[in-house]
């Protein structure tokens, strides 16, 4: 039987989730009104809310009943949004979740310091809850993800790009984040080293594949169904799977075709075109999709050691669902 | 006797600050080499350290022997100029200690995640010391910073202004973290209570005090021994002291004058001579210098319930340091 679509992960958590909305906007209660502005402005533009979904589920895989995994998951969400923030000005975003982004509404200079507001009220709260393994899971992801943004636009427009540093980057960018709440589920709930180093595990893979299976719909998803338009990564010069896998596998004339177009400051909607009909040539969609589905397939490998329960069967519905081609 | 020059109070500190400028490179140690060169960049521009000073001094004033005050003098480096570059990016500032501003060389974008970095390189290092009370003075501060900024982008162009409103921006902007800083060297030395109130209120006057008489060398410092080309805050439209004061003592034509230069996207040079003018016709310099004297005195008298001490006496002399008018 088990879970079988989204809509009963989120019955499960029903209650939990309503406390995370709530949770974060109890603490926007800044003197300062458009800093609540804006950061109600962005958590009103909804989000699936994703990672408190893996912590809070990750804790109670082994049992905890108490209620930091709230708390925790406001945090998590903070500092996952005042990257968006960051982003957004970075790449001079137009949209962010169907509304208009941030910088375009209230301007870069206060969207990047609403992000700062951000991060820092997300350590007032750790500091709150007063766990120092949770604060260094955190402080250690934020760290590693402006490193993973930095390393990434360093590493912009670089035809030649590793498969290893490709990892990397979505490493920095998204896993990172997607390992700590599931690590701190563990933590939570006093699971013992295995445990706590298989969700850990496990919630870097799911994150990888979420990033990788976000790559391959930027140019091959169904803009009906994904509702972005495609093409974004490239306009902005990021190397992504479906790129990498494409440039190993053409012959020179190709090659040297799409190398040029990755150089270029602002690719046409002709180049974008002629990539995916390369892509489509040579099968990329069903070979970065089999590269991912190996991804998920070890992330449900690690929660083989947990006893079964709706919600290891929740985990391992959402190992799918975050690589749904069509979410 | 007492000390008497600024080299006095360097020369009690030069091991402490020695061990300050090895710590803020020690822990530049990122995998991504990109960020170790911004950081490396603006620490190895210079500065004071001014921060560190008071939170070092104020630590020994009650006796504190440990070196936890170099690690948190670090961190608190860290989000002061994390706060600098995200400013330097908001204002797009051209120079920064005489020397090219970050932004200009590396780009708005690493600027910012560089920013970001230094920030959860602090939170790392906090989590790592260990203290709850350090942790949320500066959480408190670094969250103020954020929100004082974006006040103080909401109050640009604001000829109406009101002292209150000016007080709290450079409490937000400046004074909060040399507060911080006073009292964390009282919690570092288990002061009581009272001795710990003291120092926070010594600080915070001291940073208002220090702003304060920035904002007025802005209009009215010689640029030949401050360095600095005045009439920056006019350009971004900041309203301070000399303004407030002078706006409070102009006649009903000159008023409207300097409310439609106020008002300009972007004032000439002689707007600026204008101005100018107008405080040296109104004796703004004395009447502003006389305002912040009467912080200084105030911040002088917290020192008073410390046991007298060469570390007393060099927060005596830094009192009137930070206001001097060539600094």
């Amino acid at each position: 039987m088990g879970i079988t679509s989204i809509n009963e992960v989120f019955e499960l958590l029903k209650d939990d989730i309503k406390s995370v909305e709530d949770e974060l906007l109890k603490n926007l209660d800044s003197e300062v009104q458009m800093v609540n502005e804006v950061a109600s402005y962005v958590f009103k533009s909804g989000g699936k809310r994703l990672r408190p979904v893996f912590l809070i589920l990750s804790s109670k895989l082994s049992g905890y009943e108490g209620n930091r995994s709230i708390v925790i998951s406001g945090v998590v969400e903070y500092i996952h949004t005042a990257t968006l923030l960051h982003d957004d000005v970075i790449d001079g975003a137009m949209y962010r979740r169907g509304k208009k982004a941030a910088n375009r509404v209230f301007g870069n200079d206060i969207t990047v310091l609403c992000g700062d507001f951000l991060y820092s009220r997300a350590f007032v709260n750790l500091v709150k809850d007063g766990d120092p393994e949770v604060q260094m899971i955190l402080a250690n992801a934020a760290k590693t993800m402006s490193e993973g943004e930095v390393f990434q636009l360093v590493k912009t427009a670089n035809f030649d790009l590793t498969m290893e540093d490709y990892l990397k980057i979505i490493f920095s960018k998204t896993a990172i984040l997607f390992s700590s709440c599931c690590e701190i589920g563990a933590v939570l709930s006093k699971s013992d080293k295995d445990k706590r180093e298989n969700l850990r595990e496990y919630g870097r893979l799911i994150g990888l594949a979420f990033q990788m299976s976000d790559d391959i719909l930027d140019y091959l998803g169904d803009e009906n169904k994904t509702g972005k338009k495609p093409g974004t990564d490239l306009k902005e010069g990021k190397m992504t799977l479906p790129l990498l896998l494409l440039r190993d596998l053409i012959d020179d004339k190709e090659k040297k075709n799409l190398k040029e177009i990755i150089l270029k400051e602002d690719p046409s909607e002709d180049d974008l075109i002629y990539i995916i009909g390369l892509m489509k040539k040579h099968n990329i969609k069903e070979k970065a999709e089999q590269f991912v589905d190996s991804y998920i397939e070890k992330a449900k490998e690690k929660l083989q050691i947990f006893p079964n329960s709706t919600y290891k069967e929740a985990l391992i519905y959402l190992s799918e669902y975050v690589i749904k081609r069509d979410r």
